[in-house]
């Protein structure tokens, strides 16, 4: 690996830089990028570049795979494919790759181009990931375009490929893409080191190549312009990839090769794919096939036992560090062969509290608001134009203005189930305030509703209750029965193991810290006697109250940041992931106040019962966070809450609240 | 004040820009400085100025006093001035002000100019601090240069004064410095609002003013020039300074008024104070101290006396916010007086665990690297030249070079000590190695040496052990008198409270935390067994072991500070003041081993045997630092010293240490 960045030096240094308008991203940037402008971020994974991650897990003797997938044909396909990313990158990928779909404006704004999907993946899910792009047919800048912009976009990496010539009468053009090594080169010429570059490899030989030997040499040409790793075309035995791993080394190709696993899926699939990569089905393979082509799921079933057989041998030899996976955009055959081998690891350690983006520029962000703990995707959004992320400290550099969200309909940003779902977990009709505070507790509860539907998400949280709020279940619900709509909390913890798998977070040999948290909608009235009660607990609790017109009451610094999470690790600066600040609640409230409007008021017909209730609770509610900052004692704000509630139950009508709640105070200080 | 304010505003901005030189420090800078460009730290005494700290006290109905001090005559009278800044400052006065004497090359460099008195109590001393100017006599570049230079130095007071003419041939200069007036006109010219200006009020009238009644307008002049606040001349009567206080209050002066308070000290004093102030000592003084004029005591008595009696009236006439004291220079008398009037406030509460820096550039520093704790002057002389400071993080953004320390010579970093007292501390003559050991033993113990002197003191720690380090003090011994010679070192701490007497710092109803650390010079002997050692001890501790010539071994990341000390307090962000930083301890190595040499070799004779002893110890020691990350546990390090010497004394010398070192833990884990 070495040697070969070397003789990439040799050779794409050399390149005259052509005058396109692309051409200014590269030099200044990557050597900034190896500056050491701040602490190094807890996490290697988050600063190293794809090839260094290769190697370390090389040299640490650790097989790791990688998912390939294609761009979906449809809107509601690509949502899909997104929380398919979500749950795939859950097993640990080093990276997942997508590829290049000419005839769908692969470089397009469109959901479903390739460049939109790969960027999600990189920006929301957080995934390492590699963008395929080829150069057939394409002029220079058309190429240079799309690589700014897939910088710009956050992507790292790219594999190159030719790509089929659009018709049979393709002919070389001088100056022109006629081979990925010119895109190799290019890109190494117009962006440097900027991107990692992973080429094709074919352990059968290029179907139009002259000869093997002949293909072979195109791979050297394209390695010795730059790329860091090859891929293969998928391939039926191991000894085929071995051998072409031993021809490989032999002619002097020394970066990692990674075999392109395809788990047999389905007769058809299998069909096409040999058609279009002009490989032949090994006749052992066909003998078992074609008797049960009519049978998915025995075909299936033989895919995975010979790729999982497979993959060991190709394990076994030592010559394979990791695996590569045609997975088709489907999970269940590729998540059984990675089970099976053992790489499927659902590592319940996380690198922080929340999830992080693998944007080059939120490299070392590590501090965020609290109140966008369960929408993570749009904190990402909302803050996509800022320079900088907080590192260390929130701070008040980091408080230049959120995006604004109108665009729930972003299909990353779209809850995952349709309105129907929709309606059936918030209520066809609703008949009160009441209704909603059922739907609130169902979801906690996670119990079927009054129509017998399991809530599964609510505006504010597309996922079902985390583990550690599960904790809190049982007050939550309590509370939630009676108005008040719990959307955010968190327990109080006072140096739990990081380890641990509920709370923990960060390296291990660590320890974890939280203050208890809890995020409501309430009515006014609530809010009324809540002022009261929270006098007696000054200065442990801090609040902050707003309704929907801005109108806000606390008592915290105005400016102020309070950490909320933290962590104390061995031989490291104090992490503080997260953070309640004055801020960006405002901007929270915007987002939180209108998600009563977007996602669920709009369920119903205009001026219908249903959507002037949930209006009203928008117009009337107040949003309410609490900070219980003693995190050694006890967790006092289930006490506030029941205060609130003892101090209504008291004179619940007959008197105007403040004349209560000035009694009630008097009788409780007077104890 | 804020109408005054506004007056101001009226005034001075319609005043052209000269175009000297020194015109470029204002404006600008004074609104960056108000730029939230950072978190608000926690302290408003760090961040507020000096009016604004008034207001505050005032508004609260607090009293505070403030202290004037005079440029002392000779390089040890600094020395001694800047620990009676550090006893005095301990008191809590809310500023202190060092006059302006024209004789003594004031602006100049010395150890003895006013400039370096004022300049050294604001950055190493860490106090609020006024500059007298007078402007007598001088050219507006002259001035204006000084002022610049008292900015540089983070001097942001001025006391405005026209001086005494030289000879009694003054006249007044067409377009010079007449009046103080101008002065203050000038300074608000040339830096805007950067600077708190004080002026002198007469409470009998100026010696030369035609009257008592002109005296008063010229005073009014000063403050609508742009004048803060008033410090009068010393009196005898509080009825004097209340009326003066009424008389200013009539004709429109609102700014505070700050009484002079002058306590007896001495016959001789009060009557050459008398002479140069021409102030008539009232007939009851008189009559009381002509007969004990010869008895110092008595007169100092009835001085503190008479003193509290006036301040008492002063204090409850409720004119009074703030009491000046004219000290002298002495400590006693002044200190009699706060403790009888209640205002000597000795507050265990600190606002970081480490001593402060007034300077206004080092507002935001809250943390810094653990090596200099016992060293605070020279961390800050080192770092004098940053343009920033680290806030949050430690960072490597603020890992710049340290500044070298050549300059032990430099009077506010200079021992207390004599050369003759740090003799009789540290031996006259050493024998061995165990001679140091011994005096080290007597430091921690605070017990005589062989020769019967106390040791108070060593090189890298010119006070004696703090508070919290006693809490170690048996430990301590133990190892240093086998030669582990301990020179910093903290208990592990898991959350006490922030007012904690002796391990709390910051805002009450926090929590504080430490990790354990202990820092040592030992022998390569003690350094090869504790490197097999600490084997036992990963990932527990972190150590760092280095030689004067910097071979350096370490189990911690190159570029990763470790955060030492933390606290949590209710609706903060976390704050962390301490970390082991491995780029900084390359610095403070140097500067812990010249330390042998520069303070302690260089009291002996050249090629003497006590300098060799010396010598020989800076050349072959190991400085080592271990850092216990189990803070919630009983802090280990103890355990890893005692099996260092456990390991010694298993087979001293007849085997190599490393055979030996193996048996032994190989044993150890066999338990």
């Amino acid at each position: 690996m070495v040697n070969q960045v070397q003789t990439v030096d040799d050779t794409w240094r050399r390149c005259s830089k052509s005058d396109s308008s692309g051409a200014s991203n590269s030099g200044g940037e990557s050597s900034k990028e190896s500056s050491r402008s701040s602490t190094p971020v807890l996490d290697t994974d988050r600063t190293d570049r794809l090839r260094d991650k290769m190697r370390r897990r090389t040299e640490s003797g650790d097989h790791w795979f990688s998912l390939e997938f294609f761009p979906p044909r449809t809107a509601s396909g690509a949502v899909n494919l997104i929380s398919r990313f979500d749950r795939m990158g859950s097993g640990g990928p080093l990276f997942i790759d997508v590829t290049w779909h000419p005839a769908g404006d692969p470089g397009s704004d469109k959901e479903t181009s390739s460049m939109m999907i790969a960027s999600t993946a990189v920006n929301y899910c957080g995934l390492e990931s590699v963008l395929h792009l080829t150069c057939c047919n394409q002029t220079k800048e058309k190429i240079t375009g799309y690589l700014s912009k897939a910088k710009r976009l956050g992507l790292k990496n790219i594999m190159a490929l030719r790509g089929d010539p659009i018709g049979t009468d393709w002919e070389e053009e001088e100056g022109g893409f006629n081979y990925a090594t010119d895109l190799v080169k290019h890109i190494r010429c117009e962006f440097d080191d900027y991107f990692d570059i992973c080429v094709a490899g074919y352990p059968t030989g290029h179907p139009e190549a002259q000869s093997y030997d002949e293909d072979l040499k195109h791979l050297k040409e394209k390695v010795d312009a730059g790329a860091d790793f090859i891929i293969t075309q998928l391939f039926f035995r191991a000894d085929t990839f071995l051998k072409f791993v031993r021809d490989c080394r032999a002619i002097g190709i020394t970066c990692p090769i990674l075999p392109g696993i395809f788990p047999i899926q389905g007769y058809q699939s299998l069909r096409q794919l040999v058609k279009l990569s002009k490989l032949e089905v090994p006749e052992e393979i066909m003998r078992v096939i074609e008797p049960i082509k009519e049978n998915d799921a025995a075909i299936r079933n033989y895919g995975i036992e010979h790729a999982v057989g497979m993959c060991r041998m190709l394990l076994e030899s030592g010559e394979v560090p990791g695996l590569h996976f045609y997975t088709l955009n489907r999970e269940v055959a590729t998540m059984e062969v990675l089970r099976q081998l053992g790489l499927w690891i659902e590592d319940p350690r996380r690198p922080l509290p929340w999830a992080v983006s693998a944007h080059p520029k939120r490299k070392v962000e590590d501090v965020r608001p609290i109140f966008w703990a369960s929408r993570p995707k749009s904190y990402i959004y909302r803050t996509q134009d800022w320079d900088d992320f907080p590192n260390g400290r929130w701070g008040n550099s980091s408080s230049p203005a959120f995006g604004e969200l109108n665009d729930y309909y972003l299909f990353y940003l779209k809850s995952k189930s349709s309105k129907d779902a929709l309606l059936k977990m918030w209520g066809e009709e609703l008949t009160s305030e009441k209704s909603v505070y059922e739907v609130f507790t169902s979801y906690i509860m996670a119990e079927p509703n009054q129509a017998g539907h399991k809530v599964m998400c609510l505006p504010w949280n597309d996922e079902p209750l985390a583990p550690e709020t599960n904790l809190l279940k049982d007050e939550l619900a309590k509370v939630n029965r009676r108005g008040v709509l719990t959307i955010n909390s968190q327990p109080s913890i006072n140096g739990k193991p990081s380890s641990d798998s509920i709370v923990g977070w960060g390296p291990p040999g660590g320890y974890v810290f939280q203050k208890a948290y809890l995020e409501f909608f309430t009515s006014s009235e609530n809010v009324t006697a809540l002022l009261q009660v929270l006098k007696k607990y000054e200065p442990r609790v801090n609040y902050h109250i707003v309704n929907v017109q801005g109108q806000n009451t606390t008592n915290a610094h105005d400016m102020q940041p309070n950490a909320v999470t933290w962590g104390i690790f061995p031989g490291r600066e104090i992490v503080q992931p997260t953070v309640v600040d004055p801020v960006s609640f405002m901007y929270w409230k915007d987002e939180a106040f209108a998600l009563w409007i977007e996602q669920w008021a709009k369920l119903y017909e205009d001026e219908s019962p249903s959507r002037m209730i949930i209006k009203y609770i928008h117009d009337n509610y107040f949003l309410v966070n609490l900070v219980d900052n003693d995190f050694p004692l006890d967790n006092c704000l289930w006490q506030v809450i029941d205060d609130m509630f003892e101090l209504l139950d008291v004179n619940p009508l007959e008197q105007p609240v403040e004349q209560a709640a000035e009694q009630f105070i008097q009788e409780q200080s007077a104890n």
